[in-house]
């Protein structure tokens, strides 16, 4: 996502230390606590500007949500969002995916959303796909058994890819949607990506990719 | 398959017994002795008129082709083209493809061929779909470890479910294509009923589905 320099972000995401974890490693194993509650867990990975991490939260009250997303200067609008609707199930996390089994222990998590995340179309790029094998394999360390990776994307090619990726690591589809926007699918939260990918007649393809050990 | 009753038809396969196969159970565990020769076993269920199954035929001269069908008024035609190109290796079946298991012993075939059957779109259809999972287990019964289930259909709803299916049942998806005719795929040999819908524009899809034990 290419956003505009914003040299204040830094500045207001550590104003914001209740929302914004610094330390995730810190609540690893213990998420409860950063939200004080007990309540199922859903990590975005990717989480850009907050649209459907914001919306989610408001759809699902009883459930904690945290997303992770690399750029400072694009988490900071997914934080403003959170303070303009006062949301409380929301914490941020301003950090690289890779570290994803430092942040979470073994089984902590419910679900993750990965949401139209960086296709990289040519082959030599293969590992830095989201849902290359070696990230699947954070992601079955910290879901729980029967956890649940929630898939969108615009990208036909990285969906081929992304299920055939799922399918040979071990985890079972489901929900499978090759145009999710005419599926009647009235529970689809978007996300502002896939606003703008809809908005130009794009197909939204859609799966879920369960844990089963 | 809508097609006009051929009252001729039920003569014309029986003066053929060379290609179509009277007691497929017969030969069970023992196809190569049809063929007269070992060769790789590959399995075509519902070959409609078998514009696919004679280009195989051809494209593969080493491997022996089945054809199910189980119209006598559509698999005549299939017969009709094999005499036409003096093929030597295809064999027809105008039988269920329920009997799969009657027909093949265990570990017998090497590829199965699906190509655009019905697609049941009522859920209270969904047991006919020859990607439920009691076919399934046909499938795999007679399948050696490794072999493939190749499947193509122009019906999204069928594909959505036939990926669901073939991962909830445990087979390993590959070669996926969600729009087969612009995937640069030189390789494919289309059927009848892919001309028609890809003349009309409709996007063809493709997976395969492995064994994997
Ligand atoms: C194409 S954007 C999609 C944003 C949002 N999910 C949406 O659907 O509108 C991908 C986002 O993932 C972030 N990202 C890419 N790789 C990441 C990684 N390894 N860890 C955390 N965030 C990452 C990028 O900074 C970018 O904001
Ligand atoms: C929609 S047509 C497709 C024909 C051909 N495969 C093609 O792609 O042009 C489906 C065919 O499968 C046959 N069929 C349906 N159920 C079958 C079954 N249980 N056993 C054998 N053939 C079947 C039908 O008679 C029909 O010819």
């Amino acid at each position: 996502m290419r956003v505009r320099h914003k040299p204040w972000a830094r500045g207001k995401l550590d104003r914001h230390s209740d929302i914004v974890v610094r330390s995730p490693k810190y609540y690893s194993g213990e998420w409860n606590e950063a939200f004080q509650r007990e309540a199922r867990l859903c990590v975005e990975i990717g989480t850009g500007k907050g649209k459907f991490i914001v919306g989610m939260a408001e759809k699902y009250p009883d459930a904690n949500f945290i997303g992770i997303e690399l750029q400072e200067s694009i988490i900071v609008s997914a934080l403003e969002k959170c303070l303009d609707d006062e949301i409380e199930n929301v914490r941020l996390v301003n950090a690289d995916a890779r570290g994803l089994t430092e942040f979470f222990a073994e089984d902590e998590v419910d679900d993750i959303y990965l949401n139209f995340c960086d296709p990289w179309p040519k082959n030599r790029h293969e590992k830095r796909r989201l849902t290359y094998a070696s990230f699947l394999a954070q992601y079955e360390y910290v879901l729980k058994s029967h956890g649940v990776i929630h898939f969108k994307t615009d990208n036909q090619g990285l969906f081929e890819y992304s299920l055939e990726s799922f399918s040979q690591y071990g985890f079972l589809l489901q929900n499978i949607s090759l145009d999710l926007h005419h599926s009647g699918d009235k529970e689809n939260i978007m996300t502002e990506y896939e606003e703008k990918f809809s908005e130009k007649g794009q197909r939204i393809y859609r799966c879920e990719a369960v844990c089963s050990d």
